[in-house]
């Protein structure tokens, strides 16, 4: 991290740039196996390990009124966090929604706010058990969801040089779909459901942490940004071939560049060792999702290249963080 | 709960009047001990009993710029969540805070919020395992807490009738802070520090605990609805001798409501079996706060009555709920 002048400005650093000035005077403390700076939190509770994740949804900062049904909303600000929980192959059990709404919001809609919430949490086995209700002029949802874990959960910090990048499904319609909502906040279409009505790929995950992936991380932020993440985590560098990076048709029509930079489309990315990558096949047939080889990890020292076919390029922008972008503005 | 119409506003019906039409959609859930609309949820996780909470502060709806210090903010981000852990009789243990800041906001204070919230959380023998930071145009920090409990966590619904209502310390300075406040954002003094720095009960709730309180809540939204609440989950009534209530010299002088509507205090409220309160003399002893008995549990139809010696008044001003206050305005 770089050095910030005293009077610094939340959006001169980001989320993560905070999490780097946070990470190194947090108290290690029992029972914590995994601290901030992972997709969940792993703690030790008798004998189970539970994954503790929370992730908001905030009106200006990842919607504007109108984009999302109120049903869409309470769905995603659930969905966000299950994508964190499938990152680490775990299963989500417990969930509660702290939410701020502004005067005059419409009790009918918190209720479909609610349902939402309550729908998506059940279909992925999962209960709200709790919550909080308060005012605030920005409606603001924030999940915080509790998960197990059968085995080992899978970190950011497992990926070793040599091992083998991949993805699942298709990156960079979700913020196709944010250009095309802020252009007309009625448009509709599969990246405007994509971004929408988000997928994330938790029984994939459940399998890849069955002794096949190094390390694994939702691409929320960005593809480039979170393979970042993975590669500062597991202290190693990466070549990663921008051809192979599987993206819609629409998405390259538009701007190839969002498959890249892209936030929100909450596949999995993880590297896996290539002794173990034959797996990837059978795997990949008992999902309707596709698995793409996207790269390779390497040492530290070689850092994070980027290839076009052969040719090496520089891609300036690395993903989207909410405290800088002016995404929803 | 009355019937609210379909263009019902929430300020109608406040957080209270929420949960009241929520609770009965809510299905069952295995594991799900003790479920929405009690201080924490309870929920079985292997052996062990967890307890889960989450609050919120949000500026213009818990206070204004100013009024606290950043490190103020985190302490009582935490400590509102504390004091639903002491509620129950529980033990923290690990939390996580999804904060969202407004652009501009500085790095520096950021970072001490967040070590004023792991110093509260380590006082209390708990850790911060993890976050949240995103963009919100008001700044809110919701706080998700974790809790063990050795034995039965104690609930709001466990009161009967002849059982003597207790509660801790000293009613209304909170609130009498927060109307010195809006007079003068400078104004310090006691009762601006009992609303910037409570001091959550979690030792005589863990006492309490042990077989004594037979329900228990904290005091968060004024002694009133507070009282309410216990009283509609444990299905009683109950008699409440306001004469009896603790006030400070300052909040009788001022307006001695307060101690009754008042919000915020952060003390604990508890009924317990007649023959078993002779052990609350000897308990109060451990203890640097007061134990002041106000009242009994009487059968549901005779509702809550409210008596100033042997006359029986009404009270209208039921507490305060930040959905419907205009508190911070």
């Amino acid at each position: 991290m770089g050095q910030v002048s005293k009077q610094a400005r939340i959006e001169a650093i980001g989320e993560s740039g905070f999490l780097d000035r946070l990470l190194p005077n947090l108290p290690l403390h029992r029972g914590v196996l995994v601290g901030p700076g992972d997709d969940c939190a792993v703690i030790q509770s008798g004998r189970k390990k539970l994954l503790i994740t929370t992730d908001a949804l905030v009106e200006g900062a990842h919607f504007r009124t109108g984009w999302l049904s109120p049903r869409q909303l309470g769905r995603k600000a659930y969905l966000v966090n299950l994508s964190d929980i499938a990152a680490m192959g775990g299963t989500p059990r417990f969930c509660v929604l702290s939410a701020g709404v502004p005067h005059g919001f419409p009790v009918r809609d918190l209720m479909r706010i609610h349902r939402g919430l309550a729908d998506a949490a059940r279909e992925s086995g999962a209960a709200v058990v709790g919550g909080n209700l308060t005012h605030c002029e920005r409606l603001f949802l924030s999940v915080t969801l509790i998960g197990g874990v059968p085995g080992q959960p899978v970190t950011r910090s497992g990926g070793r040089p040599g091992d083998f990048i991949y993805v699942t499904g298709l990156l960079g319609d979700a913020a196709l779909g944010v250009k095309l909502l802020q252009r007309d906040p009625k448009a509709r279409g599969g990246a405007v459901r994509r971004f929408a009505e988000p997928q994330p790929r938790l029984r994939v995950g459940q399998l890849l942490s069955k002794g096949l992936a190094s390390a694994m991380i939702d691409v929320s932020d960005g593809l480039l940004r979170d393979l970042h993440h993975l590669c500062a985590a597991s202290r190693v560098g990466a070549r990663l071939e921008i051809d192979r990076v599987p993206c819609s048709a629409a998405v390259r029509r538009a701007d190839p560049m969002l498959a890249l930079t892209g936030g929100e489309d909450y596949e999995l990315l993880w590297t896996i060792s290539p002794r173990r990558s034959s797996h990837m096949e059978r795997l990949r047939q008992k999902f309707d999702c596709t698995f793409t080889r996207i790269g390779q990890l390497m040492p530290r020292s070689y850092g994070i290249r980027i290839y076009d076919g052969r040719r090496r390029v520089r891609v300036d922008r690395d993903g989207f963080d909410h405290l800088r972008g002016e995404q929803m503005r």
